[in-house]
């Protein structure tokens, strides 16, 4: 399986989905929506829809609300990424070798694109009550994605990375804490909502969650150690750019060794736990193991 | 009946209700916890959750479901204060008299406790799905509010509002726009999920829309009328702030008379669909006239 090839081809099939949810450009607002449009399809590698639907074929999904809860989650990260380079954040011009945002339609409007993006993932996910019988599914991962999404999760972890470049210094935990929820509580709830909506049960659910901590935090130290070692051409930033932005990574808390060993004792976690199940998915297997060493 | 004293009363106890949704402070993030509760008992008038819990009310509720949704419309109201105040958007360092959320917390907490708001409202009204057996009920409260928040409702209002400043001008059609999303579509939120919770039908929580539009415009022409006459010690903010930002607003357009006659019509049509309704509120009646009339 050339997971690189297959990974591209499933991307621009969750393009495909995801660009039917989004706004149509038209009304006095319609900047907004050309800036929530422009934000989504920067070009993403779609890890999150990616999973979600992965992890919804391991149980053998056959409802219709996936869908919409694939835009949303997309929405999601999207909106994070255009608030976190705001000037006042991280301050970056350039994503994906592309001007951010607020770079392209000013800083009040990328404000406004990103609130408009949160919003608009809910005002989404909620349409899979139109087309989902089980209503409880819905509810669930209606729940899951707020929660993961919010203050316990994904914007708390925002909130100790930020706070972090001001203090200048941060303890083991911290760092722990900031990689479970920042980068860790997306992945966990793109997993738990594919299960979810096939049907798993609450007890398979928890090992998802915990499938998706493990690659998570792992994803996020192989990011760290990439920008260490990387090659800017393939990481599309400036390697680096932590160092610039005073950041303290888990690689300069626990050095590159260390940080190598823990990203495959996590991952060889994750996929023992995945391999326990009763089902089987060989692709979500090789993602599992490809994300978190790849090289860009 | 004393509105004024009446009001504040009604405020105190959506206090005692708002407060039990609040977060925590504590754990690694609590600073965002901080500035989210300041925003939120940073004093407003509670007007939104007063007026969902009077159309409730109205129509005779008696579901449980009511509390969640009053905590959530007015974290989704204050955090659109707290992003309106950052220096990319109206650029305020006092509201109410007290430092606005970014001019005491940052503005990287500011634009984050924004975020975690509006994403804490979604968390906080999902809740009801566990006190109200009426799944139904509640997708629409959810689906109301998603949509009148958005880019098709407040959002898109802000946008126009912001663009506005930049291009110094504003047509009438516009005009109506920026009023009808940015203000309106809150009002008419509150009272729809109220009327919806209290089992009212469709073209009842129709008709209590058209309520909620006609006041939330008028609401807020008679904010531009008392920018313009207004006793800066009643207002809590200077007299005129309106033409320090370049704003155009209804009065500078319509022209005073024009714009107090213009709420006098608005508030008198809501008040008549309202005494065309089979159940009565005095309250209620009284509020509509008062909120179009007031002072402060």
């Amino acid at each position: 399986m050339d997971i690189q090839k297959e990974l591209q081809y499933k991307a621009n099939e969750v393009d495909s989905i995801i660009v039917k949810y989004l706004p149509a450009e038209e009304g006095y607002q319609k900047t907004i929506m050309e800036a929530m449009n422009y934000s989504v399809m920067a070009g993403g590698k779609r890890l999150r829809p990616i999973l979600m639907e992965e992890t919804y074929k391991l149980f053998g999904g056959n409802s219709k609300a996936l869908y919409p809860f694939m835009a949303a989650i997309e929405m999601i990260h999207t909106y994070s990424l255009v608030h976190d380079d705001l000037p006042a954040m991280d301050n970056d011009m350039l994503r994906r070798g592309n001007p951010t945002t607020h770079a392209k339609f000013g800083e009040a409007m990328g404000i406004l694109a990103g609130d408009g993006l949160l919003n608009f993932a809910f005002e989404t996910a909620l349409k899979a009550f139109d087309v989902e019988d089980d209503k409880e599914k819905v509810i669930k991962s209606l729940k899951v994605l707020a929660d993961k999404a919010g203050i316990y999760g994904m914007i708390g972890g925002q909130v100790v990375d930020i706070e972090e470049e001001k203090q200048n210094g941060i303890s083991h935990n911290r760092i722990n804490f900031l990689y479970e929820k920042k980068t860790a509580c997306l992945i966990e709830a793109s997993m738990m909502i594919g299960a979810i909506l096939a049907g798993a049960d609450d007890e398979k659910v928890k090992e998802v969650e915990e499938i998706g901590h493990n690659i998570g935090i792992a994803f996020q130290i192989e990011d760290d150690i990439l920008d260490v070692e990387g090659d800017p051409k393939l990481m599309g930033k400036n390697a680096g750019s932590d160092e610039k932005n005073h950041k303290v990574t888990y690689v300069a808390f626990e050095g590159y060794e260390k940080s190598k060993e823990d990203v495959w004792k996590l991952t060889g976690e994750a996929v023992g736990i995945l391999q326990g199940m009763p089902y089987q998915n060989r692709f979500l297997t090789a993602l599992l193991y490809y994300l978190t060493a790849r090289n860009s």
